[in-house]
């Protein structure tokens, strides 16, 4: 077509289209890669991470001699349109490509080196004055530049999305226990009736593994701070200045306002990517913890009239097609289905971060890429159950009343008076016989009527205060 | 805004953008479920797959008097417009909504019922005449209508993408084992020389690989062609024709061409989506197959000059930002990104299939999202693979007969004739002394030079014809 | 020691337990791999499962020609000694071991060798006249031996155990569905109160499912059926008589009574373990099945008293050490807590069946440990939840018809009379206002009570007959 | 039998073995979950955690006047001869049980109560002086001391196991890079060659990936630390003394050497385990570390003659049946299927976790069982692989040498004086031609021989020191 204009690679010439930043490799991988193209075009947060990578890799080059003043002035200026998100739309390339995200890396550097050039008032496609490779990617391979952004675009989605997120909705739940703390409900262990609890205990619990999974993905971050930049091609840092790593380091921790650091072992930066595993490892836990809160959600508020009924969560929509005037737990089962997709990528970064060989694990895309959609998807979910079920979670006081009287388990105060073996005996007998335990106990005379209420007292016996 | 329309359902009125088709319960689940709304939308394979079924449906409930023809007839032409794609942008909804997948369902419902009013000159959200429960939804529930949908767009895709694209990989590899059946080599066990194969016999293992995976795919499609509909909410077919499920799923069959066919027992197809645990495990099956065999070229390919360089596959973009000149095996690495991403994708599927509880189980969506993206993925990469990498696979001759002529375990042809002890003894000599094997088995003495060339054939000890 | 006999193989000299029929590699593997050697030792099923083999293998070399007579038979009475567990104590060596089970397989050489040998008066460790390679292991190789042994082992468990016993366990909860086929009850869709069903329908789903798992099961037995043998050390059958690998199998297939049989194509057979991934999956839908129906026994039999309490369970023991009275569903935890382990084990051995290399895949004794173990755990869970539980369900009538009386999605049943619009208003003022749903349409005026009468009736709603 | 004697519980009379401790419940759980006998009946580690837990109470309930001195004396010598191993014959229940672990917990509870009654010369079953429920068990419930024993047996194995045994390899693994820190060699990126790293960087890589996972490990003790004793039948800590649960823990921390203490939320501590989720996470990270090194070290090793060959690996056992002379990297493959086998059981731990309810998660004994085994494992296999294979690893220095001579990406370090592009070409001018990169360069002119031989110093482009 008259549309296009011919880059050139080590691999010869290719057409490109003429009103695209991109260059020759960018489009060979577009030929090379119809994989997924509807739903795996890189998301944002990797392109503004290879853009505040090449504007840090510039500013630390410009510094340390390695490039032109201004030549890094145009490459800077270049990858500000790319960290902007003005230029979303040069990045067409998906995850499943080479391993090593090469592609993505040559990507980036096509389109600063070509916006740099415009900048310039040059012709693109002609690597002057800003080459691809010996200028935007100075003292860089995609070995080290591509984790690096990686590492870039997960921090900063935890700041910006999950962490916020999550903390949220704990505390939505945390206020929720501390409004809730007084009323006393039956306990309930392998789904059985069991000693009576606050329901402020029992939604404390969920604010206490909430807040266990949290420190998990806190503890997580450090190993995400850790940036492979400095490394090059297999770890030596060959062709880049000695204090390179450092120094572009030190420019994205600035920019990005996260304090990232150049990584202690670059042979392990790009071999490895167990930080990411660990990570995504705690985003699990975060999703077990999660997924356990959601089931207890549902459970509590399952009926109306023929379960437990004892939590009332808001009405949203219309629960069935067919059954009239149903309303479902909708958001625990949106929160559920996150959780379990979280499984199911944490397994597919487990895989992956197993299968390094020699200088380079190649699952590099496939590892960050499910670790954004984990990030994404727990933000979203705990969000809109924060918004749309968690604020509006009341207890059904007469079921919880009527529930916590008929508890047999109300018996364990009595041990300790007068031992397991009979206390056992009144709790079977008033099952048996369908009566109260008072009843029971009364009538098998192992306790006074006034011992009886001066020892079963649901309240005393949640410890609570 | 001017812009709205006002739409109602059971819980009330809604605002919804004047110029869609969808009503209140999609404009409910926009609102609730902001989760991943960048890449987890429905795509099309099921939107056209719920359009089937309610174009199936309406024919059903016409033939069996469940609906007005006139109603039908409207029900029908407003499916088409669903099936034809003509109607995509009307489903903004995402996977990760209520565990039904009702909300769905009733974007259809709601879609249809608008779009079929407006073929019959009425008011958008008047529900006259044609009601998106009543009567597009006549016979059905949510909890048969959307598991229907699943198995409808797990079967196209399946046929449609799926199986030829693995099937021409195949075909490819079959024709590269013949064309190399021989080129004896070197075998590799415990990734140790071992007794010689040949190129024909070692590529024809990957193809008896894919052909295992293929079957398996196969073997599970029965599965998928029982449809829940019928089943209406529970399984008890209440408030449906007795015959609808019946012959909604022959006009399924009818439009797909596939032998789609009303399930047995419709209790099990709402409370478990075993079929769809049993083909994602055929997938995982097929990815590990294709795994091995990604993992083998590459293997075989690596070098050029310091791995085993066996084989050469294409080259078709450069390798690396910074190593000049350097080519990767970038297909496999996707390919084998693929693999990993089924794998996890699979997890997340068998995790979902087992939480099922009483007559349903809410993990719908996200069960048949994965298996969609799993199929998709795997079409996708082995006809990229195949096309950019297994087309152009050749042997390089000269490293095959050098690793051949040097491999010491031609010993073992040896075995049978002066047994394993003596045969054990030329081998490790030659290879603590650096020697050929023949010189080492005639400075052993065991045989004689005639009975060593006669023995030691290479090509026989393939027993290839 | 004086305890101790000197042994050789090709590295040498090692000393032995002097009363130990085993021989030098299966000594330096009980050195070399002290891993897990209090819970990994291989299970009888392997042993005698090689023991099958050897015999075979002798039959099918003596039929060929390829062993003298003599030494066939002793290896066939040695090899019965193996078989019928008498050297049980012989078999020393773990399943961490050389991945591709060669010190497994020459541990039946080394005792199959060294009891032929006493068997026919020789000495121990002399090789005489009896050689654990060159006649025990003719025509055979590692590689080929020990994937046979891995499917003897498996058909022969699940034909012996898995099968048998989830059959019984399904027939005990298919006869609980015809006897309970009358009772009408609550339905339950997202936990809410939905639609009746019977509880021979609901229970008659977990028999369904279970019927899918067995059918998948079974659907995966030819690939087991499928033998190595034949294949020796790459594929090529190097070494083996042409037609040994089809006259073994046969002897296989005799002495098992399974259909055992020559695999098509060994290079595969040897390369790849798709046939144990693809069992393993199909054991895996089998126990998501499992825990579905487990979980809903819990679920339906939680309360006693603020639970749902529909099914009434077996008490076997005593609930909690500090509750008195309480009685838990424990069968139930036993066996999902297998099918969770069933669910890890499968992981392991998919991810273990897809690192395979080149001609052969060494990660052989982990996959068949995993399968072995699951069939093991699902076969005896499903006996004990069968006797301890299934036989002795029995419903809570009172609770079942109290809890059917109250639910108002009974409704439904007037959505062909009076739309869904309509019967949503009833259901919704009935549950606002804490009264039955009669109550709430009379109210409304849209039924008369006649009308309410004659079309809510739960069990023609069920559709049962 | 006249060899049994009659015990009762809450169930009733029940027949135990005359000659064993334990009592009615143990006996039950016996009968009723005959799953997995021969392999998975708890290992040592369980049942001495079990044994300090209850000295640890008893010595707390003394303190705290729960006890009378004389009964607490007498359980503490009861507990000393559990946690001695003297008894252990006396604890045979299996995995497969209650979810809660309650059997093992009267089993110990039964185990002390009659080898205390025994110590105070009373009569076995009597229940007097030492009643199991009401003194062993004081102011506990299974709900809080199994978990509480988990994590003991956890922190202990740990300790006394796995991290000496890891961190002995990886002090192996770091003298060895030491060693050969100025062997300078190939380097290897997506399999192909790269540039040069010195053997020292490419083993130090091995290093630092395990020392991340080791850091894993520890930084999830903290959470094994903490102990869910105090808590009772739901966390309130009814029935206990308010001071019990730290006192307890403190006395655990004494007798153990480790920081164990009270938890801060009792209700997380019963109803959630992901601290044992998170610990098997990180041994998930370590295993996916050392899979990556047993690779890389196998891959080195491979050939002798057909593979990389740069390094040189223990010869431990003849490496196959057929094969003479052939040695395989067998402890490369031992430690990879341990690994895949963590990862599998990290998977059902995982599973199990996500799985709690309300007050409790009852997959208790099935999470502690998977992790304890996969520290077991990793264990063991570390020491083994220390001592049969990384011990004794040795470069191959003619291999390398050769293979780093003949290496193409030598030419990256001329990208720095002549560009990437004319680098390019001179690297795929020598590939092609089959010659020196030394002669293509000089043929292209693009350097002087002078330059050449100036800039391209395989040792500086390592930046080794």
């Amino acid at each position: 077509m008259a549309d296009t204009r011919i880059e050139t690679d080590s691999m010869g010439e290719i057409a490109v289209p003429a009103h695209r930043y991109w260059g020759a490799q960018t489009q060979r991988s577009i030929q090379n890669f119809p994989i997924g193209v509807a739903r795996f075009r890189w998301q944002a947060s990797i392109i503004t991470s290879l853009g505040i990578l090449k504007k840090a890799a510039a500013l630390a080059n410009r510094e340390l001699g390695e490039l032109p003043p201004d030549v890094a002035d145009l490459i800077i200026r270049a990858a500000d349109d790319v960290i902007d998100g003005r230029l979303n739309d040069e990045f067409p390339l998906v995850v499943f490509q080479t391993g090593s995200g090469t592609q993505s890396n040559m990507n980036v550097n096509e389109v600063i080196s070509n916006r740099a050039i415009e900048l310039a008032g040059g012709q693109r496609g002609s690597k002057t004055p800003v080459h691809p490779n010996d200028h935007v990617n100075r003292g860089q391979s995609s070995n080290d530049t591509f984790p690096t952004a990686m590492h870039i675009a997960v921090g900063r989605e935890l700041h910006r999305h999950l962490l916020p997120s999550v903390r949220r909705l704990r505390d939505t739940l945390a206020q929720k226990a501390a409004q809730f703390g007084d009323i006393v409900k039956t306990g309930r262990t392998h789904l059985q009736d069991a000693t009576p609890v606050t329901l402020g205990q029992e939604i404390g619990s969920w604010v206490a593994q909430i807040d266990f999974g949290l420190a998990a993905i806190e503890a997580a971050l450090p190993g995400i701070y850790d940036l492979a930049i400095g490394g090059t091609a297999v770890g030596t840092g060959l062709n880049a200045h000695p204090r390179f790593g450092e120094q572009a380091a030190a420019h994205i921790a600035q920019i990005t306002g996260l304090p990232f650091r150049s990584a202690g072992n670059k042979f392990f930066a790009l071999s490895a990517h167990d930080a990411l595993v660990h990570l995504s490892a705690a985003l699990r836990t975060l999703a077990g913890g999660l997924m356990k809160m959601a089931n207890d959600v549902r459970w509590l508020a399952s009926g109306p009239r023929c379960g437990i009924g004892e939590l009332i969560i808001p009405d949203n929509e219309p629960g069935s097609s067919i059954m009239p005037g149903k309303v479902n737990p909708t958001q625990c089962e949106a929160l559920t289905m996150v959780c379990v997709q979280v499984f199911g990528n944490d397994a597919a970064v487990a895989f992956a971060g197993s299968q390094g060989n020699f200088q380079l694990n190649v699952y590099k895309p496939v590892m960050v890429h499910n670790v954004l959609e984990s990030i994404e998807l727990l933000g979203d979910a705990c969000l809109a159950f924060d918004e749309h079920c968690a604020v509006g979670i009341e207890p059904n006081r007469a079921r919880i009343a009527e529930n916590l009287e008929k508890n047999l388990m109300l018996v364990t105060a009595l041990n300790r008076h007068i031992g397991y073996d009979k206390a056992a005996a009144i709790a079977k007998k008033a099952q048996k016989e369908g009566t109260t335990l008072r009843e029971a106990a009364l009538a098998l005379g192992y306790v006074t009527a006034e011992q009886y209420d001066q020892w079963i007292v649901p309240h005393d016996m949640t410890h609570n205060g």
